[in-house]
């Protein structure tokens, strides 16, 4: 229930027919007695650096959850970004701080560590591979870094993107192994697909699902649907395998914490949302 | 449910504590499946230019409600305005159209004439007496004037204010009588006391009640309790009353219907509120 309490988290992106975060948050805070409300506003590119700022001299904003089209561009809009969010070049989560200053951060990746390390395995000392270096793709790469991998494997189809992630991530992890330019998963403990094949019917696979070890742990990225036939050849193959809405229900309670609300477990999100993936 | 189709109504003012709008209109919005909220959004007077500016460059946004301490500023904000808030010199709606104008309304005065209206009374050819031309009176002295009194009465403690309404009238209903600075109610078939007076214990009565006549209406725009000494007062000399909360629940619909969205009466609202005044 809506009143002059409430607190304001702002859904930031264009367009916002999508959406799906103020399904699951708004849920969530009803059902837990938090006064707070995800809205979805709807700004494109050339309004958004105007309306940002704008937003944050409201008295009742907390922070914003930011989407397509704008997390690239929130980078240089904040004061102070996590390294995460440094790294991948890219910034889903803003708060406002009682300072009035703004950090800005990024959950993608941190939602994928946390939906490995619940599936009971190990990053730390992992070789990970990252097919894709866009947004989510770096955003996981940054994360597996930051939670201890001792090797990343990076390939893109835009050499550039990947290059330049590379360099970003070894500027502030100067002992993590990379390897960069192949999508070869053999010798990997962790394989993600991070690009959006599997999206559309008839895409191909994004690697040689033949050369993942059944001992691997593999991630997806797209949400589109559960079992992506990448993922469903990779089980086929015995490995272990974490869906693309895994993702996204493991990074809500990390935004959850970010933005000092009481945070749930993924299971407890499941629980009261009321929308399908 | 809010999801990506919600359209935005801004609630603008500050302290956003005691608004009740939200919980006016946004049950009554869910009770006829309608997908609209309306959103508190606390901005201080010195941001208020600019978070009014950056928000209808939103693409969800169909318009916003204006409160304290913004109503006079809006008026300088929006690219036409209605005849009642030129006269108002306030503006309590603001409407976000097609072509991307903003034009602003004012509905205190409305809210207030349909009360009379509905009551069996008649406003065409009355003469009214508003005591206060704050930005309550001169709304409602505007909303007379627009719905046909033949002879308004405006008295204020604040001479330079009443005057200066008396001067937008006189430009825009020149058939108007208009009889300033005597809160003398002896003569007038609607009385109406748009002061505070009345909020707390212990304030004087907005005029002398015993000089109003029993047949004539007698309103009131204080809100705080529902029977105020002045309306109890009426009463006992057997006047027809209207309480604060009427003025505004009849406005409503006027706003609905400004907004583009379904309307109701104030019955079909009354019964889905879940707040008590």
């Amino acid at each position: 229930m809506i009143d002059g309490h409430t607190i304001l988290l702002a859904h930031l992106g264009y367009p916002t027919t999508t959406f799906k975060a103020p399904l699951i948050y708004n849920p969530y805070f009803e059902s837990i007695g938090v006064n707070a409300v995800v809205m979805p506003m709807g700004v494109e590119a050339e309004a958004y650096p105007q309306v940002f700022a704008a937003l944050f001299r409201l008295k009742n904003i907390r922070g914003a959850l930011v989407t397509m089209p704008h997390k690239v561009t929130t980078i240089g809009l904040v004061d102070e970004l996590s390294t995460a969010a440094g790294i991948a070049g890219s910034c889903n989560a803003v708060l406002l701080r009682p300072d009035g200053t703004l950090l800005g951060d990024m959950f993608d990746g941190e939602g994928f560590v946390r939906g490995v390390l619940r599936k009971g395995r190990q990053v730390t000392g992992a070789r990970a591979l990252v097919v894709g270096s866009g947004g989510v793709g770096a955003a996981i790469a940054a994360s597996l870094a930051g939670a201890g991998a001792a090797a990343l494997g990076l390939f893109d189809v835009n050499a550039a993107s990947v290059e330049a992630l590379a360099g970003r991530l070894r500027a502030h992890y100067p002992a993590l192994a990379l390897e960069v330019g192949s999508r070869d998963p053999e010798g990997y403990d962790i394989v993600v697909n991070a690009t959006p094949l599997g999206m559309n019917e008839g895409d191909p696979l994004p690697m040689d699902v033949d050369r993942i070890a059944p001992s691997a742990f593999v991630g997806e990225v797209v949400l589109k649907r559960e079992l992506t036939p990448f993922l469903a050849a990779a089980q086929a193959r015995g490995c272990q395998t974490q869906v693309g809405t895994d993702m996204l229900f493991e990074q809500i309670p990390a935004y959850l914490e970010f933005f000092g609300l009481p945070t749930t477990t993924p299971d407890g999100l499941r629980a009261v949302v009321r929308v399908s993936y």
